[in-house]
């Protein structure tokens, strides 16, 4: 008897699943290849770098019979990778992720250098330590090895599949408007899925369907024409460290609000659908601030430990500096202070306007004989997805079948700004089904990627792309 | 007939300062080699650099007939030298001067090495450009200068002399009481000479009659255990820039007062003297404030600007540092952060209180999840120097005789710990004349002395040696 269609996609499946057992010391290989490379986009003097992580996707892609190329910007380019032999009527799937990371500092507080991956022991198993290791490069290589182990299986691809890899997103993606209008035609799929998020937790997928926006700024305080001796000057002359540090001291009161004005117009609530999932998520947050040595919810009073985390806005000061920072004391008034400074935003924030009325709030607080100057630093608004689209479904189905139960309905407190540019600048709805874990110390030294997660991603990987063939 | 003592006495000094005059380029090129030493005490890098700026004063004073030696400490060595040739009955002063410098960062804004001397033309004629040109290197040649010629021209000195040189006054003077005590005995003399302050103006001598102290502490707060990614986390973690720029911008009011509580306990008033000398003086904040750009006196409001810098105490942020600092944008919470402070302080208040009761204001300001590390750097009070003392007397008249008009009695906002320490420590009192100007831009890029300076102050020291004989 002949198996029916059903039987005989599903055994394909598992082929494929079981390829990618069988073949998972080579993929973990090939992610290490691409982990090797110190591809941080923040530093000009890692732009040789960037470029040679987009030439090895581009490689790669092309041996696996991708048609692929690099798609340069006014900035770092993107990888563009089509296999479309599963014919005009197959769907057409738009795989993003990004090969670039973040900078590796402060490198005195990894156990290994951050770009020789190492696997290591831990409680569940092998992990993969490396700047990168799951952000995004683990997460991307693991859709790689589901397309190879697709084609080696059935020697093609279930669905009509587009891949662009961007080379900007740890810095802002100051390039992805000219890269999506360049290559439009190209992208124009049925949707987007990206792997760049969190499973709920090692057992559990998750599929996130709200997104905080992110919008950065650089303040500099300028005071004296130069560094000034504080006892010949001390009580006198302004200290711009002392007007920096006061200002940002006014950024938020005594409950945790920020003070900034308009700052919350416009919020949209959380969907009725997705405030039920996250109360059945059972969240602790003494759980989540516990590891990291921390025990008390620092944002707004009145709001829970979730909503400070994926639905309420933040103002966070990522970086300060100004005056003597060595060893000892030096007794200097300095001529400048800088900090750095990011906002994520919630749906109906505009970025633009966050960062207007940020600018406005610091210079009315200006002493006398202060200016500020400010950079920005990309600007995205808060996001959240359609729930109810079939692609959606089917992924919820896929995921359920690798796991053994349904994807969590989470938010995210991190942003994608590609989720909106695909919105408005390609009109595409975006589904966010990724296998990191929190503890993954994204951002941080020693970031890791446990291998168990990287093998069930990339099966997963290869169910979706089945399930999404219908 | 035979010259009177007082003339005979006279024209030797005119043959002292003519004997400068002439050899104005080799005591130069000897102050030239002193400076291409990079002795900075606050670096442990440059540790031996410190050790070989010791040895070279030691080698210098020896071979003018000084016995001279390194006095070790468990920090950089004292060099020590003795001429007393003039006999047990002659005054014996204790001249005072440091060898280190301040670290010479920010090394891009200098227009040259600071620690290759540079002769450039100015607006007061040739200067002298070099990490440490005036503070206290150029001061303490000047003052060995004026040695040379009284031993050159008259075999011997008019006073019985001892020299002290310490290694570590810009870095808190941590060995100076092991220092005192170790060579109490040879330091017994009549009265202590500092020349590391400046004149009035460039034709204006200045003797300094109150002196700021200094209280220094550093503050890191510490929150999570390991850096944060600000998405993930961003909302519900504790951020401890965020924690140590509140803290830092409630240390001051709208008035500019010091909110620490009994910060200004105990402050002893200026004396009718010294207040009325001040009054003469003429100053003015635009100009004093307008040299480096500034405009409008950030002190206490209430004080007057002469109060504001010499009679008053100030609570400074001299350096702030944490999370990211390289180029671009990096979304993270960083596990700490941290802020060097310095106050200066002024007769009455207690050093030792200052940084308890900052410590307390600190720590009781911190929100849940953040923790206070603190060091400290260096404590010495402020300090007022008596007006009537014979030697004070007769440096008026020598420094009068050099330029044509009578010293101003100034404060200065800046500290000279050993002041105190010699008062306390041996019981002698000081007399601070020197020889900088306002403009000399110690403790910052481009530091410089005016030859003219130099050239003055040698001749000036080498009236006070014969002014203190009697």
């Amino acid at each position: 008897m002949a198996a029916s269609p059903d039987r005989g996609f599903s055994e394909l499946l598992e082929q494929v699943l079981s390829h990618i057992d069988s073949n998972l010391e080579a993929s973990r290989e090939r992610l290490f290849e691409l982990l090797r490379i110190p591809s941080i986009s923040a530093q000009n003097a890692h732009g040789a770098d960037c470029r040679r992580a987009a030439e090895w996707a581009r490689d790669t892609l092309a041996e696996m019979g991708f048609a692929a190329k690099l798609s340069e910007t006014a900035g770092l380019p993107g990888v563009i990778a089509r296999h479309h032999a599963a014919g005009p009527t197959a769907p057409h799937v738009l795989f993003y992720g990004h090969y670039d990371v973040q900078p590796a500092d402060p490198l005195g507080l990894w156990e290994s250098d951050p770009f020789d991956p190492q696997l290591v022991d831990g409680p569940r198993g092998k992990r993969i330590v490396a700047r990168g290791a799951v952000d995004d490069k683990g997460q991307v290589v693991s859709f790689l090895e589901a397309c190879r182990a697709h084609i080696a299986v059935t020697g093609t691809l279930p669905v009509r599949l587009t891949i662009l890899l961007e080379g900007e997103e740890e810095c802002g993606s100051p390039s992805l408007t000219e890269l999506l209008t360049n290559e439009r035609d190209i992208l124009a799929a049925d949707f987007v899925l990206v792997a760049d998020t969190n499973m709920w937790d090692f057992e559990t997928p998750a599929i996130t369907a709200s997104l905080r926006g992110l919008a950065g700024v650089q303040v500099t305080v300028k005071a004296a024409s130069r560094d000034l001796h504080s006892g010949l000057y001390g009580g006198l002359a302004l200290n711009p460290i002392a007007a920096l540090t006061r200002v940002l001291g006014e950024l938020k009161d005594d409950q945790g609000h920020i003070r900034i004005p308009g700052f919350y117009d416009g919020i949209a609530p959380v969907s009725a659908e997705l405030a039920k999932s996250w109360e059945g998520l059972g969240f602790s947050p003494e759980t989540f601030l516990g590891e990291v040595g921390l025990a008390v919810p620092a944002g707004e009073h009145g709001q829970s430990p979730l909503a400070q985390l994926w639905a309420r806005p933040t103002a966070e000061i990522n970086g300060i500096y100004g005056g003597y920072q060595g060893e000892g004391a030096k007794t200097v008034i300095p001529a400048e202070a800088t900090a750095k400074i990011t906002f994520r935003l919630v749906p109906g924030q505009d970025p633009r306007k966050i960062i207007e009325n940020f600018e406005k709030f610091f210079a009315d607080r200006l002493p006398p004989d202060a200016r500020a100057e400010f950079k920005h630093y990309g600007a995205s608004p808060g996001f959240a997805v359609a729930l109810d689209a079939p692609f959606m479904r089917a992924a919820q189905a896929a995921l359920a079948d690798e796991f053994g139960k349904p994807p969590a309905l989470v938010g995210s407190g991190g942003s994608i700004p590609v989720v909106e540019a695909f919105k408005t600048q390609l009109g595409l709805d975006t589904l966010l089904a990724g296998f990191g874990l929190d503890d993954d110390r994204i951002h941080s030294p020693n970031e890791k990627f446990e291998l168990a997660c990287f093998h069930r991603g990339t099966r997963a990987h290869a169910r979706l792309l089945s399930a999404f063939a219908g």
